[in-house]
C-alpha cells in the first residue's frame, strides 16, 4: 500500500526509477483471451516518448517495452503481464545540481523529508518518466474495451483555450499536430506560443480534456468508488495535474437545478448530458467528459535561487531538455489512465448481481 | 469493493439506506487509546443535519449516534468502532412519485439498469443521508489528528463568489451564518439568494473552499496514492460534487513555471504556497488547500416531464422537503473526508522508514 | 486493514465486544437480487449460540439478529446489508478476576501488550462471541451460493476419533444429537465424555470436517490466493483453531507420488480425490474436504495460578458458564466461513475471461 | 486481485511462467534505509535453485536477479523494488505430452477449464518455478527484520519422522546436509530414501517445520488477519501443500485445557508454549513454530493413463528432471513466505497506538 498499485481488479504495480536499469510493472487479473495487438502498445508508448517533436523534450529515450510474462500464443493467460522498459539514458550525468539542493515545486525536499535520502537522478521515482508503465498496461485495457472509445486532446495552454465543445470537434485530427488539439487553428496558436515560451526558458500549464463513448450502462460504484471518484483519482495520480472536473464541472456551479437536469428520452437517453454521463456515480450510458489541470512544468531553463539539504541558499541553473509544456505528451497517458479505470469498473460490474 | 469502503489502514465501512431501519457504519483500524470526546462527533452531526436553518431541507431528523464497540471507559480500543443512526423518518411516506418513474439528474435509473431494481424510498443508498456516517468517522479522524486543523467553507453560491483568499478570513466566523460563508457580507447575499431560489422551488450549485494547516512533512504515497489524488476521490465521492482542484488549480493553467514555482524559505518553507502544500504527492508542511464544485440540488419544487420503467413518457411533480443549495449542510461532510484521508495517511506513514 | 474484513468482492467487516452494546458487521459486494430466507439465517444463529444442549455453557444469549440496511421487499439490493446483534448479557457481572490478571492461553496479556489496555469484561474483542456476526454473514452467503452445500461435523473429540470417511456417513443426521457427529454412536460417546469433561471442570479439543460439495470447476486464484490457502486463513481464523488440512492433508506426506495422483475419468473428475477437489489452488468439481483442530478451551474452571498487570503472581479460580468442548457450537462457524470463501471466490472468477 | 499479490503494506506481486523470458516480481512498501546485502538473497535464492544436490532435480537454472529498482547507494529507497530473474532454459522443448493432455493431480486441467487455455510450457504459471520470486522478496524482509530469526528444516520425509522437538536441534545443521535436516542421522536415512524412490521414478511428500524466534509481543491483527492465519494462508499458497498446524497443532487436540494451558512467569513469559508463541492471534514473544505437510510431487518418471482437452484416454509417460521429494528445496521458500508476513505484521503493527 504505497502507492504504486492501481486498480482493484484489473490492477497495475508499477515500479522504477528515471535513471535507474528499468521501469515497468506487472499487470494482475487482466482476463485471458485477449488477443493483444502488441504494436498499439507500442505506438502509444511512442506517443508520450520524449523526442518526437519541436514543442517535447529533446531526450532521447526509445522505450521499448518488453513482455515477460502472461501472454502465450499471442493472447493473455489471465496471469500476470510482467514488462519492463529499460532505461538507455542512464550513463553518468551531472546531477551535483540537483543531489544537494532542492529544485522548487518538485519532489526533492518533499522525498528527502519523507525517506530520509532519495535517488535523486533525473528525479527518480517521482519523474513523470514512471508514467511509461502506464500506457503500457492502458493501451492493454483498451483492447480489452473493445468498442468503448477513448480519447484525449488538448483544450487549453496557458491562457489559450479551445472554445468548441468536444461533440464539435474531429477526433481523427488529434494526432495530425504535435499539441494534439484536433482544431486545427488553435493547434497552430498553441504550437506557436509553446515555442515562444521554450525560447524563453520557461514552462506553460495546460488543459486535457478526455471522452469516453460507447459506455453501457452500470459502471460504477457507489458508495466511496463512484466512477468519476476514480477517475478523478487516476487523473489526480499524473504528475503536474491540479484540477479535475467532469460534466458541468466548476461551471454548473452557477446553473439552476431546473435547467442543469438532463431530461429523459423514452430510451433512458438524456437530452442534455451536464452529468457528464455519470449520475450518482454509475455510468447512465451517455458520454463521459472531463477536465484534467495541468500546472507549468517546473524546471525552467533559468538561474534561480534555493536551498540545499542544511538549509542554506545556493544559487543555482536549471539545465537538461525538458518539456515546455506537459499536455501534448500527458494525452497517451490521461488515456491509459483512464482506460485502466473503464477496464477494473467493467470487471467490477460483473460481480453485483445474482 | 462494492465501493463502501474507505482508506486503507483508517478505514471506514457504511451501509444505510435514506429510509430504511438505520445508517451507521464500523470505522476499524482506528488507534487504540485515544480519549473521544462524543459530544463534538454529536455537534458534527448537527451541523450536517437538516432542519438547522430557514436555507436547508426543513426535514426533522435528529440523527443521534449509538456507538456499539470499541470504545471503553471513554478511549478507543483499536478495536472496530461500530456505531448506528436509526432512521426516524421512515413511516409510511408516499413514494409513487418515485417508484415509478425517473427523477432526472438522479440516480433512480442507473441503481434500475445496474442491480435490477432498486430501494427507492427517499433515494435509498444513493441519498446523500449516507453522508452522516462519514461526519461520525471523520469527526473520530478529526480527534486522532490532533493538532492539524480542517476547516471548509461556503467560498461560492451560484454566481456569488467569495473574492478573498482563505488567508484573509476569520474561520471562527464559519458557524456565525447558515450559509457557513465566513465572510458576513457575502454570507448575508448568498443567504438572500439561496432563499430567493428556494421560493423559485429551484435550487443553485455552490463552492466549498477547505484548507487543512498544520500539516507535517511526508503525508503522500507515490505514484498512484498521492496525497492530493486521494483528497480529491475523497471529496469526488460526496453526493453532487463536479470538480475538485487544489492549489493554483485550473488558474494555475495560465502561469509561466518562472511564476508557479514556490521559492524556498531556508527552513524547507515555501515563499508562495501555488503548490498548495503538496509537491509530488506528498506534503510539504504548507497549507494545504482545495476547492470542490457542487452542482444544483436536483431535486426542484417543479412539474417535470419524465419516464417510466418501461419508457413512457409522464409527468410528475418534486415535492417534499428538500436543500436549495447543498453546500451549506456540505461543509461538515468535507471536513469529516478530509480527515479521514489526512488519518488515513498518517497512519501510512508511520510505516515507510526502517 | 486492522484485520476486521473479510473477502475481496464479498466483503464482510465486523465489530463488536463480548459485553458491549452489540456485535455485528457490514457484508458488503452482496449481490443484488437474492430473495433472503431470513428464518435460515436465524436458524444458523441458532446452532451457535449458548444454551442450546446440556454440553455447551449455559449462558443464555437470544442472538436475535436485526438488519438495518441492504435487503428491500425481501430482497438484496446490492447495497451494504448492515446488521447488528444486541447483547442483551452486559450487565453488571464481577470481572475481578479477569481485570487485573491474565488467565493463561488467552489474549487477555497480548491485547495489554499491543494496545495498552483492553476491554477486559468476557474477553471483549477476542471472544468468541465475535463469530455470531460472521455466521449471519455466510447464512447469506450460503443462500447466494444456490446449489453448492456446504457440510461441517464434528469427527473428533479429544482421543475420540470418528474412523470413517465422510463418503460413508450421513449427512443429515448432524444435528440429530447435540455434539453434531453424523455417527450416531460415536457421537453418544463423544457426548458421554464431553459431560465427563466438564464435571471435572476440565476441556477438551476436537476436529470438525467440512466438505463442501456440488463445486463448480475454477474457483481459485492462484498464485496467493489458492482456494485452499484462503479456506485454511478463513478457519485458522476462528478462536481456537490449531490447524488446518485439506485432501489428504498431514497423512498424504506417507504417500507415494503414484498412489497419490488422481487419475482422470474421461469426463474430467477424478477416480480417487487426495487432491480434495482442489489442484493448483483451482477447484477440480470434485468434492472439497478439510479438517479443522481445535484446542481445548483455556477456561477451565479450577483454581489456577497467573500474573496480573504488574507481573506479581496471582491465583485465582476459573468461574462462569463455558464450553467444556468448542467443537459442537464452532460446526456452523466453520460452514459460515467456507461459505463466505466460496462466495467471494465465485464472484471473483467472473473477471478472468473476456 | 487475482491472486498474485501477498502482503498489505509489505507487498509482492509476482509475474512469470515456468518457461516465459522471466519471471520476477514487484516489492512495494519496503521501508526506506535498509542497507541490502546482495549476496545473502542470491545464498537464498541458491537454496532453492535446482540442480544443487543428488536429491533434487537436475535441471540447470542459474536463478540470477536482476535488481531494476528501489535500491540507491546501498540502500533501499522506499519506492517499489523490482526485480526479474531471466529464463535461460526456455528452448523449444518437447512438450507434446504435456500439451494435448492433462497430467493427473497437475493444474493443467483446471487451468484449461478456469482460462479456456494455458502456458503449457513447463506447467507455466502452476509451477513451483514461480516461488524463486518470492525466495527473493522474502530475502529483503528477513534483512528488515534484524532480529528475528527464521529458521526452516525438513523434519520428515514419507513415514520418516524426526522425534526431535526443534528445542533439541542446532540449526546451524540444516544447511550440512541436502536434506535440510538439522539432524545428521535422520538427514542420512531421509537422502537414502529419497534416491531410492528417485530410482523407482517415483515420489514421496514430507514436512518442513518452521521456527520463529526474537518475536516482539503485540504481532497480530485480529480478527480474521490473526498472525497464524495469514502464515497458515502464506504456507498454503507454497505448491504441494496440504497442510498447516502450529504450536500443538493436531496433536493438542486431545489434551486437556488444564494441561494446555500455559502457564505464566512473572516476566509474561510462559512455563510451556503450546500456543505456539501467539495467543488471540498475537505473538505474545514465545517461538513461533509450525508444520507443513507437503504432498508428494505429482510428476512421476513412469507410463501413466490420463485424457486429453477432448476426453479421450491417452497413455502417456512422465519425463524430464523432476524432484523426487520437494521439501528441501521448499526450506528457503517457507523460510520466505514466513518473512513477508513477520514482514508486513511488523509494519501493520506501527499503526495501532496513538
Amino acid at each position: 500500500m504505497a502507492g504504486n498499485t492501481f486498480g482493484t481488479l484489473f490492477k497495475l504495480s508499477t515500479f522504477g526509477e528515471s535513471h535507474g536499469v528499468a521501469i515497468g510493472g506487472v499487470l494482475d487479473g487482466c482476463p485471458a483471451g485477449i488477443e493483444l495487438n502488441l504494436e498499439a502498445i507500442q505506438k502509444d508508448l511512442d506517443r508520450r516518448k520524449p523526442g518526437q517533436s519541436a514543442i517535447v523534450t529533446q531526450r532521447k529515450e526509445p522505450d521499448t517495452v518488453e513482455f515477460y510474462s502472461g501472454i502465450f500464443e499471442g493472447k493473455t493467460t489471465g496471469t500476470p503481464i510482467g514488462f519492463a522498459i529499460h532505461n538507455t539514458n542512464q550513463k553518468s550525468h551531472d546531477y551535483s545540481h540537483i543531489k544537494d539542493s532542492y529544485r522548487p515545486s518538485h519532489a526533492d525536499y518533499v522525498y528527502d523529508q519523507k525517506y530520509g535520502f532519495r535517488d535523486y537522478r533525473g528525479g527518480g521515482r517521482s519523474s513523470a518518466r514512471e508514467t511509461a508503465s502506464r500506457v503500457v498496461a492502458g493501451a492493454i485495457a483498451k483492447q480489452f474495451l473493445g468498442e468503448m472509445k477513448i480519447n484525449a486532446y488538448v483544450s487549453q495552454v496557458g491562457g489559450l483555450s479551445l472554445d468548441k465543445s468536444y461533440q464539435e470537434l474531429d477526433f481523427s485530427l488529434i494526432e495530425s499536430n504535435p499539441v494534439r488539439c484536433p482544431d486545427t487553428d488553435t493547434a497552430a496558436k498553441m504550437e506557436e506560443y509553446i515555442k515562444k515560451i521554450k525560447k524563453e526558458g520557461d514552462t506553460i500549464g495546460g488543459v486535457i480534456t478526455c471522452v469516453i463513448q460507447n459506455v453501457p450502462v452500470g459502471l460504477g460504484e457507489p458508495v466511496f468508488d463512484k466512477l468519476h471518484a476514480e477517475l478523478g483519482k487516476a487523473m489526480l495520480s499524473i504528475n503536474a495535474v491540479k484540477g479535475f472536473e467532469y460534466g458541468s464541472g466548476f461551471e454548473g456551479v452557477k446553473m439552476k437545478g431546473s435547467a442543469h437536469n438532463d431530461q429523459f428520452n423514452t430510451d433512458g437517453t438524456t437530452k442534455t448530458n451536464h452529468s457528464g454521463g455519470i449520475q450518482g456515480g454509475i455510468s447512465n450510458g451517455m458520454d463521459i467528459y472531463f477536465n484534467i489541470a495541468f500546472k507549468p512544468v517546473a524546471t525552467v531553463i533559468q538561474p534561480y535561487d534555493t536551498i540545499d539539504r542544511e538549509g542554506n541558499k545556493v544559487t543555482t541553473q536549471g539545465k537538461g531538455r525538458h518539456d515546455p509544456c506537459v499536455v501534448p505528451r500527458a494525452v497517451p497517458i490521461v488515456e491509459a489512465m483512464a482506460a485502466l479505470v473503464m477496464a477494473d469498473y467493467t470487471l467490477m460490474n460483473r460481480t453485483i448481481k445474482l
